[in-house]
């Protein structure tokens, strides 16, 4: 079983009577029902080892763990209010501890999101070596009744969009990794994407009532669109050569581009579907955002992802979503 | 800085206009406004080999890594509503999920708090051995507008009670670590209590509009009363030959008694206080909610806590709260 299927086996329950609840497990937010107005809520767990590298610049880190709650926030469509924060340390440092402050509380200043509380701890030793940094973060965010967007509302003839540009964290991740080589320029900006990821708040509060289904794209592009589709029990159609890609990208091999921006996760954007005759209102939407937004595709019958070449011709996408206890892929 | 003081120095901020938040940092709970109900939220951060054991049993641990948030809700008066989960797992596990699950569960259903979203990733590894089981649950609650239990509601001359009894969690330690010694029935009793506490979401909203402060005994009672006195600005004179201790406690020396009551953490019971004129509905709340309540000491003047013996002279306690980052204290 992967995790989604773990999670879905034994975690997934009807709200008890009387609960808030009236979305949970399943979505990027769960959404708690509070008469006029509802909160959305999400929650992110982060460990040094696996979600970042050991030695990361504390103040990048404070803003990546917050923007990568954000941006869930920004999925459901809602206005960030606040957000706790636990930490497990190797130690009590203060200068990291600083930096990480600094870099946490300038993104959350900039959303108006309130550090409401949190908890702090000292990560146990594995042997004599400290245990891994561990940071989990969640965050409130609240939005009018029935205007929050979920992964359920995509419908057979909806076009499908996403906001900036794909691919360009992964590619920051393999240059760090050896596998492939970038100028300075370019290096700079895919470490950028990578390392201060910027949540689309905006976008996802002016698509209220204009997309039908919407999530963000952390964990590759085809693998999320995958949850749309099975929420919203609809197939998907996207066209390679309309996927947005940063000139950095666009400067490797198709097949290095196909990975990064198909595949390959941390990405952050809003990836979301609305009907044809809303074109306009999405163009204005992205523009009052000051976002760039891409039609990329479109949601079909059925239940497949399928991505196809200027031909229309499918391609061959070996691409799934990031599943965290699977086998590592082959190189 | 011990964790208290780096918690205050880099991340308390006073809230964000517009936020929903109207006390944060420093209490059990952070309270947001939503009208005419407020939402308690607690978020904790358990970590193999700190909070709980290597090995340890999964069912008992999925019942008290939620009992302890459930104790931080019932801290402050609310009735639990819903929680998030995220999981640092070393491997994707069925059975032990199947057992944590099952214990998480059963007492959420007890309480009507649905479990509303999460995250599941898996933990890296440190050199060749996985990353700690990491468990971070946030709690949210819901109270009546204005009928919160907060710590700064403290009063001099106030009676200071607490719930149950304590000391038991930290005996139960003491035995594992093999430093003393207890019969079958006594060890199964004190085991019981460190490894399923039961949370007093009752007895915390029987005393809405009753008591005047209230927090959750988890760090020790000696080192918890002293942040209700600092955040309501009194002292505090505990009797010590009130305070509630099990047949199990009391069939240890005395100095063992002192330091499991006074300073051994973990006991999730409710220390609260309450004017003198209270003492029949304290009683009466106690009734409601079948839990046994004790009156310990008194609110003073000052800010210092005291511990008395029955002649009213003051016992030496070099008992101090538990600070995870604090180095261990001398055996």
């Amino acid at each position: 079983m992967n995790e989604f299927e773990l999670i879905a086996r034994y975690f997934t329950r009807p709200p008890a009577a009387g609960s808030l609840v009236v979305a949970g497990v399943g979505d990027d937010c769960a959404l708690l029902d509070l008469g006029e107005r509802q909160l959305a809520v999400t929650t992110d767990l982060l460990l040094e080892g696996r979600h970042f590298a050991r030695g990361a610049d504390p103040e990048a880190l404070g803003h990546k763990v917050l923007a990568v709650n954000l941006s869930d926030l920004a999925a459901a469509g809602s206005t960030p209010r606040c957000f706790f924060l636990a930490l497990a340390l190797p130690a009590a440092d203060a200068d990291w501890l600083a930096a990480f402050s600094r870099g946490l509380l300038a993104l959350a200043d900039r959303h108006g999101c309130t550090l409401a509380g949190g908890d702090t701890t000292r990560a146990p030793l594995i042997d004599t070596r400290p245990g891994p940094l561990t940071v989990c973060i969640t965050a409130l965010g609240e939005v009018p009744r029935g205007a929050a967007h979920t992964r359920a509302g995509a419908r057979s003839g909806d076009d499908l969009y996403v906001s900036g540009a794909l691919g360009d964290a992964a590619l920051a991740l393999a240059m760090r990794a050896g596998t492939c080589a970038l100028d300075f320029v370019d290096a700079a900006a895919v470490q950028a994407r990578l390392d201060r990821p910027e949540p689309r708040v905006a976008l996802g509060i002016a698509l209220r009532g204009v997309a039908t289904s919407c999530m963000d794209v952390s964990d590759g592009l085809l693998g999320d669109l995958a949850h749309i589709c099975a929420r919203s029990q609809v197939g998907a159609v996207v066209s390679w050569s309309t996927v947005p890609r940063s000139p950095a990208l666009q400067r490797q091999p198709v097949e290095a581009q196909q990975r990064c921006a198909l595949a390959g996760g941390d990405d952050y954007e809003l990836l979301f579907t609305a009907a044809p005759a809303a074109r306009r209102r999405v163009l204005a939407a992205a523009r009052e955002a000051g976002v760039a937004v891409s039609r990329i595709g479109s949601m079909v019958d059925g239940h497949a992802v399928q991505v196809t070449d200027e031909h229309g011709r499918a391609l061959a996408t070996p691409f799934a979503a990031y599943d965290h206890f699977a086998p590592p892929p082959a190189p």
